[in-house]
């Protein structure tokens, strides 16, 4: 087994994101974090801040949904020599609007980010720990899903599809490499994350929800880790997580 | 209100298939009945068997993933000047493999006929059924759900992503649209269809499954026709339809 | 095989009402309908109506919570020489209250009226059911849900929790009955049901439901009426039923 | 806020049982653990066992179907001048059976321990930890579940009847709990424990399962705990846990 092992993380914005939350966490557990994202900017402003604060970071500027992008997202990963442990999902995006002005454009897109990606990835990376299996004790696949993934609600049509594909997909990975010791999980996000997204961009409606109506980041972080750290013969497939306000 | 309404079924293959079923059913009732399938020949064939046996039948070939075919599709309903009443989306496929056999094509083509064809027909549909209020009083669009949109298994990661995705679409758009009068359902088949594809394809399977072991044609047509016909004060937004000797 | 056959419709109250309707239903397709209820006058008054009305209605006064009574239920339906086809446990009881106010008697009642008299009638029925295999080609026995039997909700946890042990009692005799030929399925009511409890006792709040806001009687009616007849190919295990309007 | 909390877990048996382990983890965790089951002598023993190990057990010899008991119960923890933080209800009972061998005694007694227990001790738990909402800063109620909780199978109908009711009841006192600050859990457990129960009574079966193929005992307790300690903000309303190599 190897001493030190890593993490990859998907879908990574700003700082103050669910993916930025998730890299400072695993880094914070000692973890090499493979950051990856879109945005070079955010990429790299994310592992300056983790790597100066005694983490290990390292960029992945890729699109996930890129056949390219995800081999040379992978070849990082490979020539770390670190074995992954963990990778979560986390790449999406979210546009309501009333399903007659969803162009197809859209639709593909939305598709492509919040489910194709997801296929994409999740070949590569069960590939590689399944070579990695001998290397280390615990291999991880985790995915964020919302309410969408679960209740197709109008204005959301194509989060609800992407999400449910994605749900679905996920399902069908832990039925399939569960018995094989890979630990496939999907956490839905049932609220309103307090990231930058909401908290700047619509800070009217951040402050309508009220102290503690929104999903800490921290918090989130923390669901992703224990699930990552539990045992073999007690493992989860979903779970949901929201505020204790927010009506379900 | 028009004294001859139509019908539109997408996804029709051969006669002893749930799209020819379907057809030929909803023509039983006295609708035209768009007949929309991939393959002229066996589009053609249906339609001769129903225009000969007293129905109505009009054969469009169509690729319902392309854009184009969808507004071919719409012209000849729209040249019809019979309000469309009935759509049903039962486009599909499946291919059960590993997870990591599954290559990025089949993965997309597997989700553009599974959920992204009901996408496009459905937009297509819903503006000329909000067009058409007037004319009639029932409007239904139905999809063909299965096992796989609420269950996600080891090896049919594709089918079910695409099935997920569908199902979600489909319930969103209840949501948005029954309440402007459109009824959108999502029947379930859980089970072996009794068509050519398995009782010619796989014969001995077929067999094996015994005595009323597969889902009967006419039967599963009785649903969709009975959900057609709800009231609108109880209409159903998803159905189960199973052999009674069925595990599930 | 039996030409005269015969249905059980428990929880009947007034004839305006789901299980009124259900027997008017099942008198008018033929069948001698055993009208069971707890309340004397209601129940020889829906018989009288559907006796009078060319239809066969055998009037049983009986609290299905209460063993004897089911014995004596039974007598009267074995006594008939008639195959019970199809029997509708539609007993059942709302109350809504927050939880603290909920005392023990209440919620024990709850429990008795929608959950085990539907275990002591299935018991009974489905003993009669398999004796009588040879006399009939259809036998049914079907539950009346609600929304709350899939979702607890603040404020009705009684219900709910009463609810929620149907359904699963309902789904666990559908998968042990089913491959023996009874189908057994559970009606999801996901909204108000257009009778006299709510027509005549909350006629403001009916109102304000608007048009076609409340479920008709004779709509929900047809689908259970349907269900009963699904070749055994395709048999329903559960559907919901709400108005067009229901946000849901 | 106090420095010391309690805990109370309902249901115990065997020291090596579900309800054991959460009694360990708990005191280990610094907290006062009442310790509730029916039988005097488990109780005793798993008291004196994590008081020699520098914890705090006090026993309480329950049943949590008799309301007097109840009462007994919670004069027990008010007593202690200690807020009670968390209480879990794990009373249950299985008892595989074809519908038809179900007495109505078994089918009233399965109920009473698996939801109507959970009812009563709700009740009383939920008014005293409303009365001490100044004293402490976290809240949790939680309830064990099981795969029965969410589907009914042949030979499990009283068993998934309790457990669906207890599931709808722990959903509507989350959804009415949540918004005031307590929080409400239900962990479905999809598998074989490892247990004295089994492993001792089973042994065979046990084995059968292959290593790791029962939920280990600490597993379980640690996601207990962990919800326990889950941030307001990002709350799980229900969880499953599962060996890595369970069908699912």
């Amino acid at each position: 087994m190897s001493s030190k092992t890593s993490a990859l993380v998907m879908g990574v914005g700003p700082e103050e994101g669910l993916g930025g939350s998730l890299c400072k966490r695993f880094a914070k557990e000692g973890m090499t974090v493979f950051v990856c994202g879109r945005t070079h900017k955010k990429v790299e402003n994310l592992c300056t801040i983790i790597n100066n604060t005694s983490g290990d970071a390292i960029p992945i500027v890729a699109d996930v949904t890129n056949a390219d992008d995800v081999i040379n997202m992978m070849k990082v990963i490979s020539k770390s020599n670190l074995p992954l442990e963990l990778a979560v999902y986390n790449a999406g995006n979210n546009r309501p609007e009333s399903f007659l002005d969803v162009t197809p454009e859209v639709f593909v897109s939305m598709w492509q980010v919040l489910c194709f990606g997801g296929f994409l990835t999740s070949q590569a990376i069960l590939r590689l720990m399944i070579e990695q299996q001998e290397m280390t004790s615990k291999q991880s696949l985790f995915f964020t899903g919302a309410s969408g993934s679960i209740r197709g609600k109008a204005g959301f049509s194509s989060f609800a599809s992407g999400k449910g594909g994605l749900r679905m997909l996920a399902q069908s990975m832990a039925r399939e490499f569960g018995p094989k010791g890979i630990h496939v999980a999907h956490i839905i996000i049932d609220g309103v994350i307090k990231g930058d997204k909401v908290v700047k961009g619509f800070s009217e409606y951040a402050k309508s929800l009220g102290e503690d109506g929104l999903l800490d980041l921290e918090a989130i972080a923390d669901n992703y880790w224990h699930l990552h750290q539990q045992h073999k013969t007690a493992w989860t497939q979903e779970i949901d997580l929201r505020p204790f306000k927010e009506t379900f």
